[in-house]
């Protein structure tokens, strides 16, 4: 794979919005690269044009280009690219990376007019946990769990040691609270570094799993109702961690008020759902406990996130003030029994949401490709099994999403990942939650037949990639878990079961991570691809950072370090201490079998 | 590049709507490739389901797999893929070939329910015709052309055989007009074989180009009005040809009488334009004399599409009854001074349209990438410069759309056709209108500087790609020229100008692609490419075509020959007659150096 010789830092570096609405836009070459023209391709209006770029200040390494541009007059977006002519080749920089083409506009930088991102999002790092299986609460506020529901079967716990049972499905509950989560903070965050807590449903509901809501206004009593979200609001502000939380917006469950009434003939709530002239109703994938919501009724749509008091509005305000949603299944949502219209409410929730709380981070759940909703005028970030864990799974356990063989090498595993980046705007690349696995997924160890070395890689680029890091209750002591249940295993919190190597190079990861503005937020460029290597940067003003990852047998890299800006040729390992030196411009990595390296300049 | 081992030929062969509205859809393998499993992947409410194919006959060369699925209830388009479990290994064949994952949704084959696209351009070859520049018509109609009209300046006719002077822009006249193309239909349709006539405008505007409409109502005098129209539908009518008109609805010429009225202080008609507070008005890329059409006034919409009288409804009523729109300039079209709500209108206008002739061509001009307008929403399909012109120009050339070097080898090539196929639902992809030139761009000839063995072989990929082909006038002898003016040469009718080899070979290529199932309905298989050559073939039912291309020294492409239904072992190159024989199922072909061939089953 050439090394790409343009970077274009999309939005923080290289994009200035001037006061008429103009944007001045950067991008710097490889120096000592002969370069005979310069252009940036834009489009307004779907028309293309083509504007020479000025030769601006120029470094060590590189040199910076510049203009200025129009925005989009009549959409909110932006198109560009830049194309260079060297040699009597061309070499256009996308955002997927440098082409002797101009490829598809899909692939174009996008510059969204007025995208309103919470850059909050770009310098946590996520923990999910399902609160079921992470904690007991402490004795002084178990009471609260153990308020008897009338109304609910009261089914034994099971021993917090066992393995989840299969053949109970989500009717086995282990007995994790809320209480327990806050009483964890101290490990979470004090310990372990996590700044972000995203929770598995907590209204009320009957099932473990509680992706079924009985009720959206209330907390499941076996958590800890409201008093403990509370608590736990409090104690994650204490220490300025933020909180989300999960909205399954696309369905209820059959014991929620609106279906029961459905059900006993009010026609009004009938029309909350879809039944057909013969009584029956949608439901999610056909699922007769999960009664599909209607949102060609604006009563449904006033409930969920128009309404004054909306399900999505009220928990964003005090004093729960949560920082954000994340929406189960929500391409699934619409009008009917199906996702007729999905785009204008997935808008209007937006809207709503914003207008309540601008900070808020709507994060969708989309198994699969999530672009559409991802362009600004959506969601903020999708849970990234599309454009990460995926081509992850694929690249180091050679299985695909549906646990098919799908070995890929890393030119096509870069390859991916680019497409998936290249698909979003920059600012949603960075608010993207990557993740090695959640409850819905094997545990990527698992995944692996329990390489560590290879997990330790997974979790070196979980770290480091574009968009924030989310951790799965118990990856971060290497808890393994095959599909569901098994994945939903309860925590040990005897530490004798941790593996505290795994442990250790979690906290340094996010140690970096968080002492690292570049990872955080800077630039994307690849430097190097083969069948098991696969090399990047991550740049910024503060500095740069290189991430090489090897999933094969010792090997070597050789990267082009002029786009970096460091001004010494020495780069150092994190975790090894090991010092590499630039020859020329060339940084001759080698590289242990199954490994990962994280280089800061020295 | 691995031949693509896959093959699934939507709409006409592979894809069966069942009388519950299911669809019955099949894929086929090359035999002796062993499979693990096989599987479609298909989206309903944007959530994957995976479905397993089952195997079905098969032949000597090929087994069949067949499924049945259900299409997408919330949306016009399902999108589907074919996964293939070999060996451990994964091969997906979406609709731009076989790779080893599932890449974008954009990619996928679509299958847009209600999609009435008009078939008869799949077999049409057309001949695209600038009026003032293709053939003034016999003494016996010239009255009609020299009608005064008082308006317009009385300009001297251009020597015929002079080269149009740069000078003198579009105020330069030669005097070509409507009696003059009925007049060629002889050699236009009884001698090169052309089916369809594509007319640069014709309406009433004081310039040569007449992309400043004067008056929608009425055919330009000079070019022998409405007469000299009806003639020339009356007599393609009886070649059984077809007439498709420009139509320029993103402006006006400022001798429109509503721009008049506008200028007079006519509120009415200045809210058919974008004046602002200073009394400026926005016009096309700032030109001023091609005021801008403002479609947020309905009045506007109801003028030129959705009104009884609307223009683009009259001309589609007899006499006239034109086949086709060529909408110019389209995607700049919107409400106020931008593009704002394009998509709005485009499909209002599609709407209106189809209902008053729902065989109607809606033809888009987009000189970039067309892909939103053709997902059957909107066109039937685009002047191709995105997904044919501008690759061929790139591989053939060296130069992209700008002029700027832009070489590609055979591999980006093949790529790029794939990306842009990709991307339109495949009844879209056959009604494409592929072109090598226009009177907007150099001849192709002239790019190649005058190499004429490469431009046979555009020539022969012009009339073998999916898509139906377009020659502009005078393609087919040779005709130079460089960008416009120099394009818009007037037709040599002397025949000692014709370069009779090129003419033949034109001759011979339309028969081919009229007489050929394949070429003109035909699925698209990639067979080889490599730095100089690109295979591919076309296959149908009734027969399968090899198409390969050679650009550089002689060289051999070892094609597989096993999803090509042919049942013997025999090819035949059409033009050398030569015959190819395949040791087993691989076809070891020489081609010689700027060539191509184009085999038949023997």
């Amino acid at each position: 794979m050439p090394t790409d010789f343009i970077a274009h830092h999309h939005p923080l570096t290289d994009v200035e919005i001037l006061e008429d609405g103009r944007l001045r836009i950067s991008a710097r070459t490889a120096s000592g690269q002969a370069i005979d023209s310069a252009w940036i391709r834009y489009e307004l209006d779907n028309e293309e044009y083509l504007t020479a770029l000025e030769p601006a200040e120029s470094s060590a390494g590189a040199q910076c280009w510049r203009v200025e541009i129009p925005t989009n007059p009549g959409a909110a977006t932006t198109y560009y690219l830049f194309k260079f002519i060297c040699a009597k080749r061309q070499f256009c920089l996308d955002a997927g990376g440098v082409h002797s083409r101009i490829r598809s506009r899909s692939f174009h930088f996008k510059h969204v007019q007025g995208l309103q991102t919470p850059q909050w999002v770009w310098d946590q790092v996520f923990y999910q946990i399902f609160p079921d299986r992470f904690r007991i609460g402490d004795d002084v506020f178990a009471s609260i769990s153990q308020e008897p529901d009338e109304d609910k079967e009261q089914t034994p716990l099971s021993d917090w040691d066992a393995i989840p049972d299969p053949s109970r499905g989500s009717s086995e509950f282990f007995g994790g609270d809320l209480n327990g989560v806050t009483d964890a903070l101290p490990y979470l965050h004090d310990e372990l570094g996590v700044s972000a807590i995203y929770l598995n449903p907590i209204f009320a509901s009957h099932s473990n799993h509680r992706y079924d809501t009985d009720d959206y206004s209330q907390v499941e009593p076996r958590l800890g109702g409201e008093p403990a979200l509370l608590r736990l609001r409090e104690e994650t502000r204490a220490r300025d961690m933020r909180l989300i939380l999960d909205a399954v917006v696309n369905h209820t469950s059959v014991h929620h008020s609106w279906f029961q009434q459905a059900q006993a003939g009010n026609e009004q709530y009938r029309a909350f759902y879809n039944f057909n002239s013969e009584g029956r109703y949608a439901a999610w994938k056909g699922f007769e406990s999960l009664p599909k919501l209607n949102y060609a009724n604006p009563e449904v749509a006033a409930a969920m996130y128009s309404g004054d008091n909306a399900i999505l509005r009220h928990w964003l305000r005090p004093p729960y003030a949560v920082d954000g949603w994340r929406l189960d299944a929500v391409h699934m949502l619409g009008e009917g029994p199906s996702a007729h219209n999905n785009a204008t409410h997935m808008r209007g929730m937006r809207e709503c949401v914003k207008q309540e709380a601008p900070q808020t981070y709507l994060l969708g759940e989309h198994f699969f490709e999530a672009t559409e909703w991802l362009q600004g005028d959506q969601e903020d970030g999708a849970m990234n099994y599309y454009g990460f864990a995926h081509p992850l799974r694929a690249w180091l356990a050679g299985l695909d999403i549906s646990g098919h063989p799908g070995a890929i090498d890393g030119r096509e595993f870069a390859a991916w990942l680019a497409e998936a980046r290249a698909a979003v705007p920059c600012p949603i690349q960075l608010s993207q939650l990557n993740l090695l696995d959640t409850h819905d997924t094997p545990r990527f160890l698992t995944l692996l037949q329990g390489d560590r070395d290879l997990y330790k890689l997974a979790l070196g680029l979980l770290f480091t990639y574009s968009g924030a890091p989310c951790l799965y209750y118990g990856d971060e002591i290497g808890l393994p878990g095959g599909g569901d249940p098994d994945c939903r295993r309860p925590f040990p919190w005897d530490r004798e079961r941790w593996d505290i190597d795994i442990l250790n190079w979690c906290k340094t990861l996010i140690a970096l991570r968080k002492s690292t503005p570049a990872l955080c937020r800077g630039g994307h460029i690849d430097l190097w691809a083969d069948t098991d290597c696969y090399c990047f940067a991550r740049t910024a003003k503060e500095g740069s950072v290189i991430i090489a990852a090897n999933r094969g047998d010792a090997a070597t890299a050789l990267l082009d370090t002029r786009l970096l800006g460091a001004p010494g040729g020495y780069w150092r390992d994190l975790l090894s201490g090991d010092i590499f030196t630039t020859d020329e411009h060339t940084l001759a990595l080698s590289l242990p079998s199954k490994s990962v390296l994280i280089l800061l300049p020295e």
